[in-house]
C-alpha cells in the first residue's frame, strides 16, 4: 500500500536543463576566459568583476590558478604536453560551470591560439567569451608583481611566456580590455556593459 | 582627471567567500556523494534530487558518467591508476563546486574507501556528505538497465564492480538510502528530510 501510493506520487521526469537554471539565476550563464601575459591583470580583473557580479546578486566563480594549480591540475608540470593537457581540463570544468548555471571567470595565461580554440569548440555558441586582456610586455615587467619577469630574465624561470616562451594573442576575441591604457574600473566597465549589451546579464 | 575619476570609485576589494555565495543562494553548499554498485540507483536519485531541489529554488548540480567520463576524464580508462585518478579529478570538481555555492551532487561507483576519503579529506568539515546507495547485487543485477552485468557473468566485461571487482561499503557514511527496499521517492524524501533537519536548505 505504501508502496502504492509512493507510486501515485507524481514524477518530474528529465533532467534540469541549462535553460531552466538559467531561469533561476535570472542570467545567461557562460565562460568568460581572459587570455593575457604574466601580470597583464587578468585575475585582478577576474576577482573583481565576480565580486561586482556578486554585488548584482548573479552568481559568479572565477578559476585561477589559486583554486586549479593546486587542486586538480596538482600533477601537472610546466612542459608542452602538460600545458595542453593543463588548459583543456580548464576548459572541461569551464564547461561544467556554464552547464550549470554559472557566469564562469577564468584567468590563465592560456597563450597558445590552439589552446584557446579547442575550448572554444567544446562549448556551444555564445557561451565561450574570450577576453584578451591586453598589456604591453613592458608595462608588465614593470609591474612584475610576483618577480617572475625578473627571475625570467636572470634565467632562473625557463620557457617564461612573453621572454622566453611565446605568447600567441588573439585574433578575433569577443573582447578586448588594455589593461595599460585604461584603469581597473573602466576595463570591468568594459566588461560589464559587454555582458549587458548582450543580454548576459540584466542592465543595471 | 579621467583616471583621477576611477581612483575615486569606491573599490570593493576582497574575493567573495563560500559563506556570501551561501547567502546569495539562499541554501548552502555541500557534495552530495553517492557511491553504490552498479544499477544501485545513484545516477536516477542524483538527477532527481537535482530537479526537485531546482523546483524549491536552489541551485543543484549533478556531476556524474555522462558530463565526466566525456569531457574531464576523457582520457582516462580503468586501469587501477586510471580510476584512481578519475575519482580524484571528481573530488576536485566538486570541491570547486561546493566553493562556489552549489549543492552538488555526485553519482559515481566510487567503490574503494580510500579514494572517497581522500576526496572527504579534501574538503571542510561538513561539506562533504557521503551517500550510500545500498542495494543487493542480487537486485541490481535484476535491474540491469544497460546489460552491464549479464556481459560481466558473461566474461564480456572484465572486472566489473560487484561481480569480478569488489565494492567497499562506507563504513561511516552520513546517510544511506536503500534503494532495495524503499521506492525512489522514499529515499529522495530522505535525502531532503537529511539536508532539511542539518540545516543546509530551507525547510518546506
Amino acid at each position: 500500500m505504501s508502496n502504492l501510493k509512493s507510486k501515485d506520487v507524481v514524477w518530474h521526469q528529465g533532467v534540469v536543463t541549462k535553460d531552466e537554471r538559467e531561469k533561476l539565476m535570472g542570467h545567461r550563464s557562460c565562460t568568460l576566459w581572459m587570455t593575457g601575459l604574466p601580470a597583464s591583470g587578468k585575475s585582478t580583473l577576474a576577482v573583481a568583476l565576480e565580486k561586482v557580479l556578486w554585488e548584482r546578486g548573479l552568481h559568479a566563480y572565477v578559476l585561477d590558478g589559486d583554486n586549479i594549480r593546486h587542486g586538480l591540475n596538482r600533477d601537472l608540470g610546466f612542459s608542452p604536453d602538460d600545458r595542453v593537457e593543463n588548459i583543456r581540463r580548464i576548459g572541461e570544468v569551464a564547461k561544467l560551470f556554464t552547464d550549470a548555471g554559472v557566469l564562469n571567470v577564468t584567468a590563465f595565461i592560456s597563450p597558445y591560439r590552439a589552446d584557446r580554440d579547442r575550448v572554444r569548440e567544446l562549448m556551444k555558441e555564445g557561451d565561450f567569451i574570450e577576453v584578451y586582456v591586453s598589456c604591453s610586455v613592458e608595462e608588465c615587467e614593470k609591474r612584475d608583481p610576483k618577480g617572475h619577469y625578473k627571475k625570467a630574465r636572470a634565467g632562473e624561470i625557463k620557457e617564461f611566456t612573453g621572454i622566453s616562451a611565446p605568447y600567441e594573442p588573439p585574433t578575433k576575441p569577443e573582447l578586448t580590455v588594455a589593461t595599460d591604457r585604461h584603469s581597473q574600473e573602466e576595463c570591468l566597465e568594459q566588461i560589464l556593459a559587454y555582458l549587458e549589451s548582450k543580454g548576459y546579464i540584466p542592465a543595471e
